[in-house]
């Protein structure tokens, strides 16, 4: 059970199981229905892209079988979210202390989201940004790197990375000052450094970046 | 390259690789150790546990190869952290807004490590504290509660989880006010909720608990 385009990432169909291919969006319906062929003692994985468990099905399954209680087993097994696959793609930038925050109003008032993200800025957290935009909401994002800009400096790393893992995967480190909302869609994962990440140039030409832990600190220290 | 204990973990350890084994600490020296290997043109796993990002070798790697340029090709391969099994084996913790910290200070000032408490006891994060307690470091941890008390209500589901994945895996989910720091080592993971996150009882009889993203107060507003 999946959204279709998820459900086409899965390899090896085995003999016997059937697609339940649902469209995007109404996430309730497609998790409905597999809590429904369970029920029916069908063994079902309902497929997600990325980790089940960080803004993906398993929160809304939980928040169903706990309103409507049933006889149903359930396991969430836990993938890469997009923060890691584009952490590790630029080099290390959650290497230390990080936070991931949806910017998607539809489910959160934006005065919540708003408080995540001065809090997140005062905290000096490495912030991934999930759903920064959509063709409708366009402001959040905007409005995010506002919050940002007195807490960081105009050359603190960020990263824009979209369609990770797949051929037509698009990874990209500026500087905060560079930063143009025109460059992110819903798919792209926005990540901005603390204040001690660093991007540096290697001999292939390639601009990397990584969040201390601060072992250079205590090299110096010695 | 690696801890002996996360090497013993590796399996099928092919024709002609060859163990290279170190002690629990000194980061430095393994890393360095697996450069070289690099530098001499051998093809190196510098192996760690969980997300070799999040808080583990990566980081260092880099941040070596920033201050003292060498021409080795690097690769990270993102793996599952502490905090996203903790978070699947109890149910769906990280379904919302989430941060990690670690309360190490080994590395990090105590004062930045409290501020980013502050913040993320402030934004209603999900909070993972990685390295919660050593022999040594007994008072961050309790710290920690104390900072996050006045932003949480007594029965906010917490997760003790420690050796996930392992024989010895423990994982419990307590009341924010049951926590007890001598129930807590090194080894152990402790997630804190949200104002939204939630326990519940199913008819297994055991405690699950998750963290809405906000469908059910969507349904509610139908």
């Amino acid at each position: 059970v999946g959204y279709s385009l998820y459900l086409d990432l899965v390899e090896n169909l085995r003999n016997g199981q059937t697609r339940h291919d649902f469209p995007l969006g109404d996430e309730e319906k497609r998790c409905r229905h597999a809590i429904e062929l369970a029920k029916q003692g069908k063994q079902v994985a309902l497929v997600c892209s990325g980790d089940a468990g960080i803004y993906a099905m398993a929160a809304l399954v939980y928040e169903l079988i706990d309103r409507e209680p049933c006889r149903i087993a359930v396991e969430v097994h836990p993938g890469i979210s997009a923060f890691q696959m584009a952490s590790a793609k630029v080099g290390a930038m959650i290497g230390h202390d990080f936070c991931c925050i949806s910017l998607s109003d539809l489910l959160t008032p934006w005065v919540t989201i708003e408080r995540r993200i001065k809090a997140a800025a005062e905290g000096d957290f490495v912030i991934s940004f999930y759903n920064p935009r959509s063709l409708k909401r366009t402001d959040q994002i905007v409005k995010a790197f506002d919050i940002l800009r007195p807490h960081r400096n105009a050359d603190t790393p960020v990263v824009l990375a979209s369609n990770l893992g797949r051929p037509e995967e698009k990874v990209r480190i500026i500087r905060f000052d560079e930063f143009n909302p025109e460059d992110v869609d819903m798919l792209t994962l926005v990540m901005v450094g603390s204040s001690q990440s660093r991007a540096f140039k290697r001999g292939d030409g390639k601009t990397y970046a990584y969040t201390p832990r601060g072992y250079a600190k205590k090299m110096e220290a010695r």
